[in-house]
């Protein structure tokens, strides 16, 4: 398949669980009824509130959420980047920042854990530190898929090429990156961040992020993108609740990796 | 030694070897006098003609040019990135890119031959590649100056995050990134790349580039910047031969590393 129809969902999600849900779902159904094959949601589609709230709203990998997200792309018969929620495992205090990849059988094909956690200390403006309530994923995770191999990451996971990197040794050839990057550094980071890893891997990157204040105080930067193996944005939210699309030409990544032979040049 | 005045040289150079070191060595001087205490040189300061001109100009790493660069270093009383030249040396074929880091007693302090060697193939638009006549260099080097700990690099480098992280591992609070960067990857690679190492590292960036059109026909894209650790341009050059400045705030960057620890959050 060398043209891709994909679709990335931006979010505002709030802390009302059920429709949070609800609204994911729904503009999942829309992006398929567009014609997307692979839609991303963005990080934290279940709950963006309080750190307490986000813990209290923790459920089984197996949980309600799964069950939605799998109907969502059986019905639609789609591939889904299931953004992320809080998983809790029986047992652990901590819950994991998980994402679920599911094919249009509605089984999940791989399940990514958040690798880097965000800590950022601006006393008086932004200050936060993910690690209270989440546990480090442990594992580089990709997926074959009949568009080629996908690599995951979500949001704070961006600031580290290194996982990139290993991402793109692995075969990935589209990196998706659920966010609810902050005003303050995704203004300054965000895109810059996501096309550097575009162009240092040669991937496309489908990056879906969270807008809107929050229930806690933060505010979420918004401007999903979806970015070429060049580092050119094919597509980028408007500041609301909204599905951007684009498709993925394959042969154009194969141009790309045949004129400028980055990863075949590496030396360390 | 928190506010360092540094200077940033742009060059259109040619293949006139001699008019080059000439010209390149008065812009060091007239930085020099406008108050730049670091001042960083491009890539290919001898020649910049066909890849059989340039290799013609190899000379040993104790030759014209690092006397001319060790003698402005002295005579300003300033610490010099000689951005590079082709080094040869004696019983090997092939040569090295070689960027000399010169303190103000004229002393050689460091030596960094480029790590990762240019290779591009859009034929009928730019083919070159880079290691029919350059060898690899095989070592990261960092130097320490009263500045903080310089970490060097060029070019092509910029396509490898896997080096500024070592260079961050071992210290580093200023990469310099001497180069000449071709029109067609610079419009869309530089300044994002450029401004990622600079946000992934926490460091500051001064990256240093030829401009202009080439005896060869290749076209440079020039834009030399100097980046802060936030991922800000503080300066960019026209699209001249010319000389940008800025003051790099070292307690801006330790800021910066405080409230956003990203260094000690790694995991891979």
């Amino acid at each position: 398949m060398s043209s891709i129809p994909v679709a990335v969902i931006q979010l505002d999600t709030q802390d009302h669980i059920d429709e949070n849900r609800t609204k994911a779902i729904s503009l999942v159904d829309k992006a398929s009824s567009q014609g997307a094959q692979l839609i991303v949601l963005p990080e934290a589609i279940v709950c963006l509130g309080s750190l307490d709230k986000r813990q209290a709203a923790a459920e089984p990998l197996a949980g309600p959420t799964a069950t939605m997200l799998r109907e969502a792309a059986k019905r639609n018969n789609i591939y889904l980047v299931g953004g992320s929620f809080l998983e809790k495992q029986e047992g652990q205090d901590k819950v994991y920042n998980t994402c679920l990849f599911i094919g249009p059988d509605g089984n999940v094909i791989s399940v990514y854990r958040k690798i880097h956690l965000f800590k950022i200390d601006v006393p008086g403006d932004v200050v936060f530190d993910e690690s209270q309530v989440v546990a480090s994923g442990e594992k580089i995770v990709t997926a074959d898929s009949p568009f080629g191999i996908l690599g995951f990451s979500i949001c704070y996971d961006l600031r580290f090429p290194e996982l990139y990197r290993a991402l793109a040794e692995r075969g990935a050839c589209i990196v998706t990156v659920p966010a609810a990057f902050a005003m303050k550094t995704g203004k300054d980071h965000w895109e810059t961040l996501l096309r550097a890893r575009g162009i240092e891997n040669q991937v496309f990157i489908l990056a879906s992020a969270q807008i809107g204040n929050k229930p806690d105080g933060s505010a979420c930067y918004g401007r999903s993108m979806i970015i070429d193996p060049w580092g050119t944005v094919l597509a980028r939210a408007q500041d609301s609740e909204t599905i951007i699309m684009a498709d993925l030409d394959m042969d154009h990544l194969a141009h790309i990796r045949r004129t400028l032979p980055v990863l075949n040049n590496r030396r360390l």
